[in-house]
């Protein structure tokens, strides 16, 4: 059984900085503390590509609740770079022929999913039935369905699941979802957000290939739905969707450039666009009093947010070490999880609406 | 016969306030100049509402090449208020029967169409008829073929036509067509506009009637295509569209809330909002090589500009005095319009390229 500490944290610059109202950071007497495991738990990481490498393998560098006790490493994978740059001892280091064999590994307590999309719903299923708590990145899988077995195999196991949305624990994003919640500006109207980037990878990439379940709608549309759940606070109920390919040979099996339009219950829009064709990250609220800004919106880090009566600043934090922080304090203390399985479904059924959309031409339902 | 002198301008705060590369301010042996007719054309308002009076009639104490000679005053117009506030002469005051006469007037020299929407035509020809050059406010008619029927009675009684766009006039916007123009931050990508207001007029009011072309892609939407075109710095080739209804039986003649996506020759696209039923006003451009945005960017004063670098500010003028300036000049001087007839002939096609797409639910040409 794990115990707590609380220990001091120095303020971030500005009073803006502190994190009020969240789970993982609470103040109490005025002052501001964060709350600390006694022992840190071990996280493993399956699928070494840019996203464990170059981010998470150094934000759990500054991570207080959990380190980086091992590996599962691919044919492809440069092991020995992990093994010496990050002390993995070789017993922590599985492949994907024994990675059941993680069951009887005290050292690992957590595995966070990094695979290819299509991969998401096996590793977190197997991680599950090895009796290990589950990150998963977003999307959190290809088809709602999945994520519903995803759900079922990690209560059944008795393990918690989180998915690897990053914007939940950033100050700027947690004040947007605040004026949401509080109604600072009135009911929010309408959101436009874009997400983009110019993809450059080779055609072979999972990320241009179906059966991995690639494209830009589930690699960064994605984020452009969340950005219109979180900041309207409602669950959308249709959408229309459309898309445009400038390289339809490159694009021949996803898709390439999307626009979305989605309806919520109090009235509002929300208008959105991602893209592998631009450099684009942008999202804007307009409200019954005022507008408020992000750009960028949901980039790693550097989030600005301005509203109508000027920039809001607010600490810049690493995202990815305070939610795998606060995943393994919710774990420890049996508490709620702010990104839980089902924030993943939510949008992966917006995605399959958005899906059917595009192929009947048609508003859609979201179920 | 005019002629002209030049008087210099104080310039504005910031070397950006001169507006270079304009047909109407000009640089000379580093001297910034302002193009001043010896003699004040004479402009008469016909359609007397909020834009004649607040905004039309105090821009036009303002100018320095038109000055307010006449109205047209219907039934409801408060004939005497403006009589006395800006000493009318009485020789100058029509209505609608004896409004032709208006030809005999060597007082006045341009028609300021400021009417409902479906009135703009009829009224644009008969100016022209009456040997008047013609300001004809946005949108310019109902229908495409409308414009090109104003723009052939100008041509045919060799008057000139303007229409009532004033972004083109203002330093900030003709700062992002210049972006478009010399692909500051490389081709533009992606454009996002929203243009809207909490209308809350009666139902009778004319914008929320079919008879007047009312609606608001009519009243605001069409600064979303105007800025989406003169950003992109092309003509759109298709368009989807869809609306939105949270009042019904007030929007039961008209358009309350529609979105729109328009693709461009280039490979660019434009998602853009219109509605009746938040206030919004901004654009956004993504590029190869950086973004912008405008927020406002269509009202009539205080457009903000910023971009990837940091904020860019330039003068905040009278756009509809700087625009009644240059048109009055242009007249003198025979040069070429700002902003034609064709201008808004561009902007109605791809409104009835909208309407189709709204009707059908699909994707339509821009013809």
């Amino acid at each position: 059984m794990y115990t707590t500490r609380r220990n001091f944290i120095k303020q971030s610059i500005g009073a803006g900085a502190m994190i009020l109202g969240s789970a993982f950071v609470s103040r109490s007497q005025g002052v501001l503390k964060e709350k600390v495991l006694d022992k840190k738990l071990g996280i493993a990481l399956i699928g070494l590509g840019y996203y464990s490498t170059e981010i998470l393998a150094p934000a759990l560098q500054e991570t207080k609740n959990v380190y980086l006790a091992g590996i599962v490493s691919g044919a492809m994978d440069n092991e020995q770079y992990w093994l010496e740059k990050y002390n993995i001892p070789r017993r922590n280091v599985y492949n994907y022929e024994n990675f059941d064999s993680i069951a009887d590994n005290k050292d690992i307590d957590i595995i966070y999913v990094v695979l290819p999309n299509s991969m998401h719903k096996e590793y977190t299923i197997r991680a599950a039935r090895a009796g290990k708590h589950v990150l998963c990145e977003k999307p959190m899988a290809v088809y709602a369905a999945d994520c519903e077995e995803m759900i079922k195999a990690c209560k059944d196991n008795n393990v918690r699941l989180s998915i690897g949305y990053r914007m939940q624990f950033e100050p700027h994003t947690q004040e947007v979802m605040r004026y949401g919640r509080e109604k600072v500006f009135g009911d929010i109207k309408y959101v436009t957000a874009s997400a983009g980037f110019i993809n450059q990878s080779p055609k072979t990439h999972w990320k241009l290939q179906k059966a991995y379940g690639g494209g830009v709608l589930m690699d960064m549309g994605v984020y452009s739905i969340q950005g219109a759940r979180y900041t309207i606070g409602e669950e959308p109920v249709s959408v229309t969707a459309q898309q445009y390919k400038t390289d339809p040979e490159r694009y021949s099996e996803v898709d390439e450039i999307v626009t979305m339009q989605l309806t919520f219950p109090g009235g509002a829009i929300a208008n959105l666009m991602t893209s592998f064709n631009v450099s684009t990250n942008m999202l804007y609220a307009a409200a019954e009093r005022g507008w408020f800004d992000m750009n960028p919106f949901s980039s790693y880090r550097g989030i600005k947010l301005r509203t109508n009566n000027g920039p809001v600043e607010l600490a810049d934090i690493n995202q990815q070490a305070r939610q795998m922080d606060e995943v393994a304090w919710c774990i420890v203390n049996n508490l709620p999880m702010r990104v839980p399985g089902e924030e993943g479904l939510r949008d992966l059924k917006v995605v399959e609406a958005a899906r059917k959309a595009l192929a009947s031409g048609k508003k859609e339902n979201i179920i």
